[in-house]
């Protein structure tokens, strides 16, 4: 995907969404009509960057940690926006503060040609932010000219590392923080809820120090990747081996249900082994012919030892 | 898969292998060696029938209703098979009581030359149980015998519509079971993995009322399909919704997850839509190309309610 620049007016939330780790806006405008600025939610990929204004200020700019999700409005706007809709879109982003705050107002002779012609965030006649204005889009040279006032560097690579080494939990924490305010959970379900995604969270990046995608389909995107246990984590007998990066891979999600149920496994040169249970005909259907099966790739002595577990003790042969 | 016919001697756990809907391995023999009975167990497969003897008596025929998995030693084995490892082979069946009990004994001459020459259950001469036999496949000439002195008609479309009314509801109930003599897991990890796993199990049973396979893949595999949620189980008002069989769809696993994340949706006339989130590189990678993904069906007017949420409220565009 072409990485996208993006800018935010959130006066009223601000403080919540930098703190939180995300933004949140409604689906619709309380008309019920969509608005450009709300279906620009959607269009966010990760690793996309976003700039954060509030009060006349751009002091943050982050990078999107995952897809938008439908979630509830969180709890923590309190009274904030109480003509918005209950349910709205949850974006993931990792935020960072600049070194140096930038005043879009002082700048505004160099960036007003720069400036959208349709949904500007500002006005280019006095900078006044745009009322209406939530999430828009603007092009790599208003970026560029924020990034050198903010005195921060934005280029894919280094942007990718520094969203690299926090996504999970941040984006964990995000979404903890939205299992909390679900009304429509009980206490031990969210309970249940949290642990379980704290536990994929720290297993997801430790398996991510050791396997870069999927070693059968050679996806790479995180939004299509499983972080699943070589030795089920039920068959664990310490907590260090269920959090083991080397008793994981990154799967997509179809090779890892297979891969759960024993329907396949792989050698010691890391050839991938299928089970006598999938025919010809399913192998088809789930899109892992032989000419698109990836190349084998070697394991480590680690991860050797779980998958002799798995070929020994799950797969159905 | 060819239909395949298998015979269980389990005199020792009859009773409560028969009560809980599964038949329960070690993985191999106590000196560690393998063995061919319980190598069987990996390769049952979902439609395949099995008689029941015990005490020289056949009196139960059951059809194996999902593949295996390593599972604990139930606990209501107790005492019986100290010596049997902890870890086995889980294999659903669901039985039913023959209208006539079978002896074999009484028909030996009959059956004899049908038993097989390695890993005969019974002696062929003198009908006694073979001591280290468990599960040993037989011919469908031996089945068609016990089939025709027991009184059951054993033909495969028969079992399977047998099978296929309570094919969930007792694997849950067999897998419910397990789930509670698992000490790895804390009283609230069970309490929250049965209840999801029931609502899982009556959820699907609904929806299978409804849907026949992956309508993306064409895969009709119980085994490698998910009931999935239309309208997301957390943005669902009432319980109804949440078990509503038109409230789903039986997806393969990678299908789900990109329904999930409203990265893929269905229009009006079941046409697959795709988000713009998705390369051509990820549908190649997921199988999903165009010349691949099945005909566009039609939906029934509830599902098209709850289509019409998903793509206005979950589908990323």
């Amino acid at each position: 995907m072409v990485q996208k620049f993006w800018w935010v007016n959130h006066k009223q939330t601000h403080k919540q969404e930098i703190e939180g780790g995300y933004l949140w806006s409604p689906k619709r405008e309380a008309s019920g009509a969509r608005s450009q600025y709300y279906e620009n939610m959607r269009l966010a990929n990760p690793g996309d960057v976003v700039l954060s204004y509030a009060d006349g200020k751009i002091r943050f700019a982050g990078v999107v940690s995952d897809l938008a999700v439908s979630a509830p409005k969180p709890s923590e706007f309190g009274g904030v926006g109480s003509n918005w809709s209950a349910e709205g879109w949850l974006l993931p982003v990792v935020w960072k503060e600049l070194p140096k705050t930038v005043t879009p107002k002082n700048m505004l002779a160099r960036i007003a040609p720069f400036l959208p012609a349709k949904y500007s965030p500002i006005r280019a006649s006095n900078a006044h932010g745009n009322q209406k204005a939530y999430l828009t889009e603007i092009g790599k040279q208003l970026f560029d000219e924020v990034a050198r006032d903010g005195d921060f560097v934005a280029t894919k690579t280094e942007l990718s590392v520094g969203a690299g080494a926090d996504f999970t939990n941040r984006q964990e924490d995000a979404l903890q923080t939205h299992i909390q305010n679900d009304t429509s959970l009980s206490e031990t379900e969210k309970e249940q809820l949290v642990r379980a995604r704290k536990g994929q969270g720290q297993f997801r990046n430790n398996v991510s120090k050791v396997e870069v995608g999927c070693r059968v389909t050679g996806i790479i995107n995180p939004t299509l990747l499983v972080a699943s246990h070589i030795k089920p984590w039920r068959s664990c007998v310490t907590g260090n081996e269920r959090l083991d990066g080397n008793n994981g891979l990154l799967l997509a999600p179809h090779v890892d249900h297979l891969f759960d149920r024993g329907l396949i496994t792989f050698d010691e040169n890391g050839n991938l082994l299928i089970s006598v249970h999938l025919t010809e005909q399913e192998l088809e259907q789930l899109g892992l012919r032989s000419g698109v099966v990836q190349a084998p790739k070697p394991f480590n002595a680690n991860q050797q030892a779980y998958l002799e577990y798995h070929r020994q003790e799950i797969f159905l042969g």
